[in-house]
């Protein structure tokens, strides 16, 4: 378990410590300590995201409008028919008009060795991010977007389409390369720190 | 580690095995055995995609069309302002039109100890998906929306909106009830099987 500072926590898209709340009861049943809390607040709704595990990863780009990196762990699997992920990004963040105006992404998914670069693209390093690529084995794309050699898995695409939603802005990427690496696990963020996956097993 | 039987991994949004592909360079550069497919296949899509780690996650529903449940590993935390979260459904699912339909939908993150409920809400048990509430513990909120009480984190909420795009609907839920379960690893889908998180630390 590596523990996240939390001023980065942001950049990782989930934050803030878990308040105290008062909760009431569903359908007066009488409830376990795991009550349900109505009309959550920032602080409930990201106590429950930090428990929905999320692989970590580093999107990259580089085009007209340079080249960015930030380590992102709001990403998932659209659909096969055509190869498409969506990723959310923080409309706050430096890197998002890059990342958008360039239209050219990849999707970096970290093994279970890099927990450091994962903190490294988060910001821990105050590295800009055009000059964060100096840690790490990057490739290129044809457009120059930076691979990650050794990543569990990378997924490079153009950005079909963006839909703002709250602070973020849902990126659907339509993926034309990828790489998969083989054996190694992966790197998970989970209750606001990283964690190795793959590596223990579950005893049926 | 879980195996998934290959019948039911479409269930889980990921499927298929990595098919032997020839590579091209990149840039002429000398590359890893990890290198890069362009136009990739599916199946080349899929062996990236199971090295993408996601929760796995039960998403229910009751109301005018009936109470449903489904193993979904494809969500992810959207914005906090308002609480959203988004999961994506495949169209060819039974569930599919009751879950729309409905509008109101809850999100079960499963713990590492739910490893057997989400083989029975993927289909592994082949009961019809009205009668799979019987295994599990379940409260309801004040729809009747089912809510799994030792979830790792329960999210309810009102479906926004919804997005067609490729094979897949993604849903965005706007979050009105949380729960969130104290201590306790998640389960990962990752490499097409079930694990553990939060239950090993990662060194460094």
């Amino acid at each position: 378990m590596k523990e996240i500072p939390s001023r980065f926590r942001m950049t990782l898209d989930i934050g803030a410590t878990r308040s105290a709340r008062s909760v009431g009861p569903v359908e007066n049943r009488p409830r376990t300590p795991e009550d349900i809390v109505s009309e959550p607040s920032t602080s409930d709704f990201r106590a429950a995201m930090a428990n929905l595990s999320a692989a970590v990863n580093v999107i990259t780009t580089d085009g007209p409008l340079g080249r960015a990196g930030m380590t992102v762990s709001a990403a998932c699997s659209v659909t096969d028919t055509p190869p498409t992920v969506l990723v959310c990004v923080n409309r706050s963040s430096r890197s998002h008009a890059v990342l958008v105006g360039n239209g050219r992404i990849c999707v970096n998914v970290l093994g279970d060795d890099h927990a450091d670069l994962a903190m490294h693209f988060a910001g821990a390093t105050r590295v800009p991010t055009a000059e964060r690529f100096a840690t790490g084995s990057w490739d290129h794309d044809t457009h120059g977007v930076p691979v990650l050699r050794d990543a569990a898995a990378a997924l490079v695409g153009t950005v079909r389409s963006a839909r703002d939603q709250g602070t973020h802005t849902v990126l659907f990427v339509e993926v034309d390369h990828v790489s998969t690496r083989d054996g190694g696990g992966g790197l998970v963020y989970f209750q606001r720190s990283f964690h190795p996956v793959g590596t223990s097993r579950l005893s049926a």
